[in-house]
């Protein structure tokens, strides 16, 4: 098991299979509720069986202010103080709602995660942002707020479905992407050890310790999601994230190639690796709608992420001639 | 006008009378929405009606989560961004209501607190928390969340109707027995001047500043709340908080002068503010409902703010008995 520490608070990251029968140990004492994903609830019902648990919904629909109700409800119920301790079971749904319930309930009460998909672990749970749908849009209502501490049990990730398992896989070539080098090559094939996690991680935390409100240099994270944004949404948001993440990674790196700045190896195994997520064919009109849609293009242009080549993306402010002209498809 | 700067973030705090006019030339550029209390909408609609107002239903019940939900979908339809402004107008409700909806919205937009009662002036709206009320429970949903500016215009004073100026005297005598000295004086004498406003305004800001979260020194600022709470709650919410809060005073004051540690002239000229408040009679049995109803008692004992003399004032932590001992009524 590995342990890491959190930007800005310090509060413990523990990364290691099986690691899940150590929370017990480490939760602070007090009262504790455990929310857990109805999907994770089935799956590992041994493992929670002698806690005190309160099932979410699987699925998006529960980031919303009458699940969000239902649980503060709960918390009431299990006599819940400020010194208490929920403990968040699941993916990122399930952490953006309960970060939010512990953030609010009593002005914050005491937090941990347990990510249990790839996406949760090495993006959604760390970052200290939590956050619910309002009004048709995502993540319109939230806050930021810090867990006392989080646990990934690696082995969560043995029952996670294809699709999960494939946006996961996206997310970490988006790192792969931005670190370069030697460890951007090991991101790159694909073995999920606590070591490649333990990278993810690290490389976020100081994003996040340099930028804690998302005003700056945490933008780097957004690496793919601006063609990855209009794919997702003109797939009817049935492309996973992370795998319209990848999409994204594909877009730009095919620029970096033909622009000159990615040596071919490097093109050569970043796009094997792409291919191994079985990419869909990315959809016409993409284009139109990042330029359109995308909350950070104005008239003026849109600032985008861009990739050299992988370790070298910086954000750039860019007309919408220079897209169009960039990245003809 | 004077102006003070607020705890830890040092964002202005403008305090004069006929300030209101002057907001349009502080607030930051970009869009801005009045959300403002219904009783102020009519009382002051010229004052108005150049601007984007969104009305909220006076009272308490204007606390949940139905009406923030209204709120956040006013802040949708308004289109606000990050950079854009909401002005809360009104008293600690609207406060509460429009803090929360702020910190939360697109998680945090700009903020401009401009309280319309003393109680709001002098109290709820310093110190950065907001709250709804949830489950039958005052402020049991909130976050800490710093405004970008408070302004405070005296002039809105003079449409506050008795009961809310009586609750708001109440909580300046409460400064006044924890300032003590020539500055308690003057908080004893009565009137409601800038100077006066300001004296309070900075107390709790130094409180704050040492104690952001609320978790030590800031619970000075509960002087008289011990028994207050147990008279509004034995009243079935009828005795206005402030007023609520003078009567304990009054309770603490009785034992300091009846032990010897508050001089009689100071006792004398404390009695004769509260008088002015034309308290109620303290109910019987209100000691019982605080021993076993606050929230800071426990099998072992209370902590409570204990007054020796005016500018005397500490924290301390009192069996049950030694309670019933001192305060024998």
């Amino acid at each position: 098991m590995k342990t890491l520490y959190g930007p800005i608070y310090g509060y413990p990251i523990h990364i290691g299979r099986g690691a899940f029968c150590q929370l017990q140990y480490l939760l602070p004492q007090g009262k504790h509720l455990w929310v857990v994903d109805s999907e994770v609830a089935r799956l590992y019902a041994p493992l929670l069986q002698d806690k005190n648990v309160y099932v979410v919904p699987h699925g998006e629909g529960s980031k919303d202010l009458s699940v969000y109700q239902a649980l503060l409800a709960a918390l009431e119920k299990a006599g819940l103080g400020r010194q208490d301790t929920v403990v968040a079971v699941g993916g990122g749904v399930v952490g953006d709602l309960v970060g939010f319930a512990a953030a609010t309930y009593l002005r914050g009460v005491q937090l941990w995660q347990v990510p249990t998909t790839l996406v949760a672990m090495i993006d959604s749970s760390l970052g200290h942002k939590n956050g619910l749908n309002f009004g048709g849009y995502k993540n319109q209502i939230g806050t930021f707020y810090a867990p006392q501490g989080i646990l990934m049990d690696l082995d969560f990730l043995l029952t996670l479905p294809k699709e999960e398992w494939r946006s996961g896989r996206g997310e970490m070539l988006k790192y792969a992407c931005l670190l370069g080098g030697d460890e951007g090559r090991l991101l790159l094939e694909g073995e999920v050890t606590e070591e490649l996690v333990a990278l993810c991680v690290e490389y976020k935390n100081k994003l996040v310790e340099k930028d804690p409100y998302d005003r700056g240099e945490r933008r780097l994270l957004n690496l793919g999601h601006t063609f990855g944004h209009a794919y997702e949404s003109l797939s009817g948001m049935t492309i996973p994230h992370g795998v319209a993440v990848a999409m994204g990674l594909s877009t730009l790196a095919a620029h970096a190639f033909r622009s000159g700045t990615m040596p071919i190896e490097e093109y050569q195994l970043l796009q094997e690796a792409l291919e191994d997520l079985d990419l869909p064919k990315a959809p016409v009109g993409a284009l139109g709608v990042a330029l359109s849609h995308d909350k950070k293009s104005t008239q003026g242009g849109i600032d985008m992420v861009v990739m050299e080549r992988m370790g070298a993306c910086r954000v750039e402010r860019l007309s919408h001639e220079e897209v169009l002209c960039r990245y003809p498809f």
